[in-house]
Formats: C-alpha cells, structure tokens, sequence
C-alpha cells in the first residue's frame, strides 16, 4: 500500500509522489514552464510497418548536468529542480520534453506516407531523493514500492486514459547515452500498440509462451528463485547476460501483481542489477524494461521484467551494427548457459 | 568489368582478390589458421519470430590493433596479415570468427526452443589496401567496383550457393564498436530470410513502396541526383541524417545494376559519406546496408543503400535505448527535411 499526492507544475504538467510516508512538505519554487515546442508527430515506415516518432524539442534537452545542477534532485533554497520538495520517495513527473503528447500536433502530409499526432504521455520515475543511488542499491522496500508505481502508473494510462500499450522502463549508463545520472525510469504511453509488443502479445494468444518457459526452464538458466517469481537467463537471450525476471503465476502486469508476488520481484531486481554490476566490478550499463500487457491482452499475456546489459566484457561494449539494425539477427558472443553461470557465480550480496 | 582471382588460405578459407588490373602477384607468407572453435548455432525467439545466433568464438576477436600491426593491410616481409599479397585493389575473405558457417553445428536442444545451426557464410570486404582510406575518399572507379564486387557477391552467394538473403554492409567508427579501423565492410549470407527483411520484402509485393518514393520524393528530400540514381533522406528516416541512395529503375539488387547506375551510385555514395563527414566537421559513424532481394523477392524488389548514422550533433551520438529497443518505436530528434536541409549545406567536394 502507498500513499499518492498529485501537485500541478508550471504549465500544467503533473507531479505526482508517491510513498510509504503521506507526503504533506510544502511546495518550494519550482523550474519555470518550457516555451511550447512543436508538436512531436508520427509517419509510418511503409517497409517495416511501425510508427517513427519525430519529436525536434528533444535535441535541447538536458545533457549531463553536473550533479549539483541535478535537475531530478529535491529542490532546494540554493537550486530549482523538476521536483519543487525538499524531499520524496519517489516522483512521477511529465517529461518535459516529451516525445508524445495530449495535443493534436500539427502535422506536414507527404504523398504515400501516412501520419499521425504523436499521442501519448511520456512520464519520468525518479526512484529515490539520493543522487548516487540506483537499483542494485535501493532498500527492499523502495524497491517494492517501484513495482507498485509501475503497476499504478499501468492501471492508471492503460485502463484508466485508455492509451493501447505502456512501457516502464530505464535507461542506465552513460555509454547507452543516459544523459541524466540521477537514478531514474521513465514511462511512455503509447496510443498504437508497437509492432514488437504486439508480436510478443500475439505469439502468447497462440501459445503460453512465458508460461511455458517459467514451468520447463533448465536448471542451467535459473539465477534466483523467490517463494513467488523467479529470474533467469531467458534461453533465447538477444544480449550478452540478458536477465528476466516474472512471476509465477501468469500476471498480466505490474497493475495486477499480489503483495506476495511485489515482494519476490522486488527482491529478485535488486540482486539482478547486484549480479549485472558484479560482473565486471563497475556498473553495468542496461536497459531494463517492463512488459506488460497491452490493452486487450490482458487475458493471455505473462509480464516480464528484462534486463539488457551492454557490457559483454569488462572493458568491450556489446553494440547493436549492420546485422542486429539492418537484418534484425542479433549476434551473441556468449551463450545464454555460459552468462547464466557467470552470473550466478557473482555474489550479489558482496559489499551489501 | 573487373577481374578476379581465388586464393585458398590456410585452413581452406577463401581469398577473393577483384581489381581493374589482373592479380598476379606471389602469395607470401599467411596467418596461420584458427583453431576450430566450437560451431554457431540459433535459436529462435518465440516472442520476436526470429532467430538469435550464437557464436561463441568471436568473443575472441581481434580488438583495435595498432595500425603497425593491422590485419586487414596488405601484408609484408615484417607481418602477417589476412591477406598475403603486397597489393590489392578490393580483397573478399570468409571471416576468420564467423557468426554463420558451412558447417553442421552441435546444438544441445531446449524443450520448447527450435534450435538450428547457424548455415551462412561471413565474407569481410577491404575497400582499399591504404588504412587511412574510407568510402568518402576512395576514388570514383574504386567506389564503382565496391558496387560491382557487391554484385557478383550477391550472384555468387544468393543465385549460385542458394542462400536466402546476402547484406553487404559496413559498420564504421569506433563510436559503434568497430573493432578495425582499416576501411572495410562485410558481406552475410543468411539460410534463411531475416524477419526485418522479410517485411520489407512483402510490403513491395503488395505496394511498389520504393519505386512510389523515388518517383513522388519531395525535392525538400532529395540530397544529389544523378543520371541514372538518386540519393536521399526518406520521410520516414529512423535515424537523423540517414541517407538512402537507390537507381531510378526498378533493379532488385546490386547484381542487376547497368554499368551507367552503377557509376551513378558510386559518385552518390562518395558524396553522401562526405556530406555526413562535413555535418560536423569529424568522421560520421554509421551503418551502411545494402538492401538486395531476398531470393524470390526479385520481380517486386527496388533495392536501395541505406546509411545509418549514429552522431546527432557535433558532439553527442544517437543511442537506442528503451522505446527503440523495447517497443522497436524510433524517436528522431531531427525531422527528415531538416537532416536533408543541413546535408545539402554541407558542400560534399570541399577539401577533396
């Protein structure tokens, strides 16, 4: 259980905190609105059938402040920030350079190609007030208190706005192009279910495939296992030292997680990141994304956390080249066998 | 025209040498071969509907080398390269780490998982015997038999050994993980047809796609026209800056080219890498792809070159992360006809 205050930013953007504590601190200054931008739009790619996303605002975002000028840390007398509070469990927060919005977009035809108002909602998850924390650092209970954001901020756009898909998910590291190092996710709510998510959503309506895969997975792949989900190296891994995490039970999203079944995932994810940073003793640069079901998919569909680190040794980068981005094969050096007893043999408890 | 000559290396790997001027040069002393490592294998993603190749060997790869001590130079009295010859004008090797080979492949199978072995052919292509070189100062002939040997690859590799689907391409910058410097590209040959391919396929036999952009392009995207070929930004670019280069004539691929498109595409493709290197001043890192029919594909296919670069301002470069890679929705901070507008601002001959 946790509490939620809702607080209107310059220029109507929300900020909404959530916590175990009730949150009742007094709003300080906060950062000034953005001029607005134009509109973010959409064309279609006629060869490979998905919505490209233009959103030109983006290029000025902010790239690498230093830490004291952190935008994602709590406001104070001396500093303006994204969140105007002097302290806070964790924050959700509008983009303020979003890649979709609520506006209707004013959008340049082009003969052949279809287009389309970037609609949507691109939200910012920062995790913790602490500035150099992170997810292999975080206390159990943040962590726990992550998913059920994750799970409220699903309910809330998906079933509540009516978007189609919504992905949490986090970029960390600035080899990846993270441009912010205050630990933080973001959420993106999309209008059009993306032609990947739809694969992955369409191939359980024909088969229980995560389902499947969590009953019959070999021992060789498993890395921890909780009373109420388990994570593991997932056979087909696309990444050097890829790692799910799932429930047991098929849960269709964050949104429709037990207590139980938080507590697990939120102990699993803590260790995972621990064994991903252990790895090489640096941190590990991912992106971790949660999959949740799409709107209508509810029924069929088995969540998955996935974790896809970008260091394949302890000073070689895993890039996506010509054959990942022009063919769609990706390229593994290392099989899924050989990173899942690497990882299981990192300690993730080390240093705790 | 050009002409050609086979060359076995050590360990039964192929050596193609092609060239205006017949090779008639003595071999001189070659790498020795690599011991066999353990054959790659796929496995398929039963979510995404494709394959994942493995291949452990590569991991070993050479990284980075001093350029004294550079495999892909021709070699000499004082060092042993991949090619035994003092000269060269374009040399075509099997990949001494293959991802895909001729072999049968071990492979330990999972239940639910298909698993195949990984049937192909890894070919590196070196564009020049000078390792200062780079497609966007090779002389004009050079860049026309880049294409031709393209071609014959293509010949080779689809119609006669009966692959699937053939990508020439070329990673270039250390920016993206290239592991050599010396200017070259390389060639899969794939047993079956990649998905992204696939589709890209499919979409031409229900709709001429690509013969409609060619012929409707806005002149707000065009970059260069030439006789027989154009180059320019698509409406749907995926990347900022990303150049595409395709005949005016329906040619399926680069086997199919007349010697005029090909002198066509070769002036557009020296320009279109010199106009990406102008952008900022600073060698562009990028993917290029050559786009050819998948067999069977090759009534309906218009094929194109497609560049993908990987630096969204002077001194920031474009990372995918979580929406590209999680959802496959590219987010472009740079709207097509921009790109194509600061490209054109670029004048491709200066300091040539």
């Amino acid at each position: 259980m946790f509490t939620f205050r809702r607080h209107a930013m310059p220029g109507g953007r929300e900020l909404l905190l959530y916590g175990r504590q009730p949150h009742d601190m007094q709003p300080l200054a906060a950062l000034p609105a953005e001029p607005p931008a134009s509109a973010p739009y959409l064309r279609w790619h006629p060869l490979l059938g998905e919505w490209v996303a233009y959103a030109g605002a983006r290029q000025g975002r902010t790239f690498l402040p230093d830490a004291s000028a952190c935008p994602l840390c709590p406001a104070d007398a001396g500093r303006l920030g994204e969140i105007p509070f002097a302290d806070f469990e964790i924050a959700v927060f509008e983009n303020r350079f979003p890649a979709l919005t609520a506006g209707e977009g004013g959008v340049a035809p082009i003969d052949g190609i279809s287009v389309s108002a970037a609609k949507g909602r691109c939200e910012v998850v920062v995790f913790s007030a602490d500035h150099g924390s992170g997810l292999g650092a975080l206390p159990l209970d943040r962590l726990a208190l992550l998913i059920e954001v994750w799970g409220a901020r699903v309910k809330a756009l998906r079933d509540e706005a009516g978007f189609a898909f919504v992905l949490p998910f986090e970029n960390r590291g600035e080899e990846i192009g993270v441009t912010l190092h205050h630990p933080h996710g973001q959420i993106y709510a999309f209008s059009f279910v993306p032609q990947r998510a739809l694969m992955a959503a369409k191939a359980q309506v024909e088969a229980p495939v995560v389902v499947r895969l969590i009953d019959e997975l070999p021992r060789a792949l498993l890395l921890d296992e909780e009373e109420a989900a388990l994570s593991f190296v997932p056979p087909f891994a696309m990444y050097p030292f890829e790692t799910w995490l799932a429930p047991r039970r098929r849960v269709a999203g964050p949104d429709a997680l037990s207590a139980i079944e938080t507590e697990s995932l939120a102990r699993l994810l803590g260790r995972a990141v621990r064994r991903l940073d252990g790895l090489f003793g640096r941190p590990m640069p991912y992106i971790l994304t949660v999959q949740a079901a799409p709107r209508g998919f509810e029924d069929s569909f088995h969540m998955t956390i996935e974790i896809r680190p970008f260091r394949r040794d302890s000073n070689k980068l895993k890039f996506l080249a010509g054959v990942e981005l022009g063919a769609g094969v990706f390229l593994v050096d290392v099989s899924p066998e050989q990173a899942a007893a690497r990882l299981k043999a990192v300690d993730p408890e080390a240093g705790r």
